[in-house]
């Protein structure tokens, strides 16, 4: 029987805590994807590690783990354009983790408001 | 200035191809974000190595790599919970997809809507 996205949620609030994150598949970071709450438009994915996780929580701003600089990072710390969490999910098997947010300006460091802007032609065909 | 994803969608329609992909950064491995063309919803993520990206290109319908199966896989095979793509997207840095689908049945193995339906609780403090 299919349930719905908010029975489920409901059903399982009081039992996640970040312990139940699966840091172990890739060296203690997590996909994190960054959806804006209002429009419902995917608008980047990056990583985190726990502590980014915890201070997303705990600021109620996303945080990430930047892989090239190897640093916590605050989205929008420099450029302004913060994403407020409206509330972070986790999936079933517990290895990524959604942000929604309120996304001030551009998501993208190009400036396009998500970084999905580029269309993959559907015209490779495999041998 | 900003711009629209509309705009930086055709602009870039013509350019793109899946060797534009960075596979080095995961071992060949790319993440995948599958989202409801439809509800906007955010569906589940994998993962894709070239032979899925361009599996789903030909085929119309969605691909992935299992990394525990370490085999390609294309969703809904058994279950009947195939992905019809629409479109797929990458991102700005060419390391990660999106994939807007149309989706058939659930999306989550446990049955529910979307692999998101748990809620991480706000109330986790840093010392």
């Amino acid at each position: 029987m299919l349930k719905t996205e908010t029975e489920e949620t409901v059903k399982s609030k009081s039992k996640l805590s970040v312990a139940d994150l699966d840091f172990k598949k890739q060296s203690g970071l997590l996909p994190v994807i960054a959806q804006d709450e209002h429009t419902g438009a995917v608008l980047m994915l990056a990583y985190a590690n726990l502590e980014a996780v915890k201070k997303t929580q705990e600021s109620g701003f996303a945080h990430y783990w930047s892989r090239s600089r190897k640093a916590l990072w605050k989205k929008g710390e420099n450029s302004g354009h913060l994403q407020k969490i409206v509330e972070v999910l986790v999936d079933c098997d517990g290895d990524t983790v959604l942000y929604k947010v309120k996304q001030s300006g551009a998501a993208c460091h190009t400036g396009a408001t998500s970084c999905f802007f580029r269309k993959l032609p559907n015209n490779t065909k495999v041998k």
